[in-house]
């Protein structure tokens, strides 16, 4: 099967940190280089001092975000990589980095030719 | 039924414009006015003068990705909206500027809380 690119779609529950901004950030640096992909810009927004964080990391390979809610406990994760990179290495990174709880995946392959 | 956000999965296929990087810029732009949503940045990438295109428009409400493969003529988009805004109104600018043959499109609700 060929296809385009792999896509995680990552829910972390219960999860901790999700009002750090330098925590994000050095989050996705992290997942970024143990998927083997190559950051090209990272973009992080913080919309309340307590509140929650938006973060893009936009890849040789595709692209990381996160959004994360802290008041709920919740972040959502998006992890798309195309080409040799490994993408279900990030989600250890932001397991240890946000200690969630519980955690859910889907995987999407995208842009599948048959 | 609460939830974080409204996440719309959308591959375009047989479409067109995948390799113009200006009019990528725009159709992201009209994509988050369209919606109701408000614009923080843009971070764009082009691979090759001909090649692929990276873009992803990060919003107070989340974020709208794309890449292409215009060598497939594909582009894979993800649209991410929490709050007020219309995800769905962004699907219409998309098809107008990538002109795709056929457009599929998933729909997750994120964070979900019962």
């Amino acid at each position: 099967m060929l296809f385009a690119g792999t896509h995680l779609i990552v829910d972390l529950w219960h999860a901790s940190n999700l009002d750090d901004l330098q925590l994000v950030e050095q989050a996705l640096r992290d997942a970024a280089s143990r998927a083997g992909a190559t950051l090209l810009n990272i973009d992080l927004h913080h919309f309340s001092p307590n509140g929650g964080i938006s973060g893009v990391a936009v890849l040789a390979e595709s692209h990381i975000s996160i959004h994360t809610w802290p008041e709920i406990s919740y972040a959502a994760v998006d992890i798309f990589m195309c080409g040799a990179a490994q993408p279900h290495k990030a989600i250890e990174v932001l397991k240890g980095a946000f200690l969630p709880g519980h955690v859910t995946l889907a995987e999407h392959k995208r842009g599948v030719i048959l």
